[in-house]
């Protein structure tokens, strides 16, 4: 981050422009969480519908229930992933989208279907580089 | 992947369907290589301009020269980035974005900017959940 206006405004937030280039910005600390492996598949699958977690767990397969637990905290600790606790017995728990949260998850999902696209001219490259070293 | 159609057709490529959601895809290798900090910088900066290594080093603030060199191997071997060397003496060392590069570093820019966009909702929910655990 860096200030762009004088320091006597009300909230200092306001005076601040994020630069996740800047391994200063706090928005560094979000994208380890969102781009990474498993924060993103849980976000893109939480497009879909809310989910409880042994349900998102087999949606994202492969990730592991500590892996699982510690994204979805790190997710809603900074506000894009909400945990609905309802008092039935047992209590159930319910994963949600907030809205920030739902803008971000739309460009991962924009992200994983481009690369689910060029998936085919990633495996032939890989296969030619291998091929070469 | 999925197979999607009979196995007698020219290109088995063409039968699949990539699903980075299956632990087994191949798409979550590159996944692993695009959806994480680094990869994710340096295919953004990337859409700059082409850049030289220390250059890149320096735009992507933080990335050691370890971990750019394995993120810039990962990225050329799965023919996102090439790897372009001018027989100057020294040798000139430039990287570029390929086609299906730009068009994955193109959704990672959308990511960071909404990323950007949303930092000071996040961080006033990172101080509430601080202060409320």
């Amino acid at each position: 981050m860096t200030s762009t206006a004088p320091r006597d405004t009300a909230d200092p937030l306001d005076d601040l422009i994020a630069d996740v280039f800047n391994r200063a910005c706090p928005s560094r600390q979000t994208m380890e969480t969102v781009a990474n492996k498993w924060g993103a598949l849980a976000l893109v699958a939480l497009t879909e519908s809310p989910y409880r977690f042994n349900a998102l767990r087999r949606r994202v397969d492969g990730v592991s229930e500590k892996m699982l637990a510690q994204t979805l905290h790190a997710l809603e600790r900074d506000g894009l992933v909400t945990r609905d606790v309802q008092a039935t017995i047992p209590p159930r728990v319910e994963y949600t989208l907030t809205a920030p949260g739902a803008r971000i998850a739309d460009t991962l999902r924009a992200l994983l279907d481009v690369l689910e696209a060029e998936i085919p001219a990633i495996m032939t490259a890989r296969e030619d580089y291998d091929r070469r070293h």
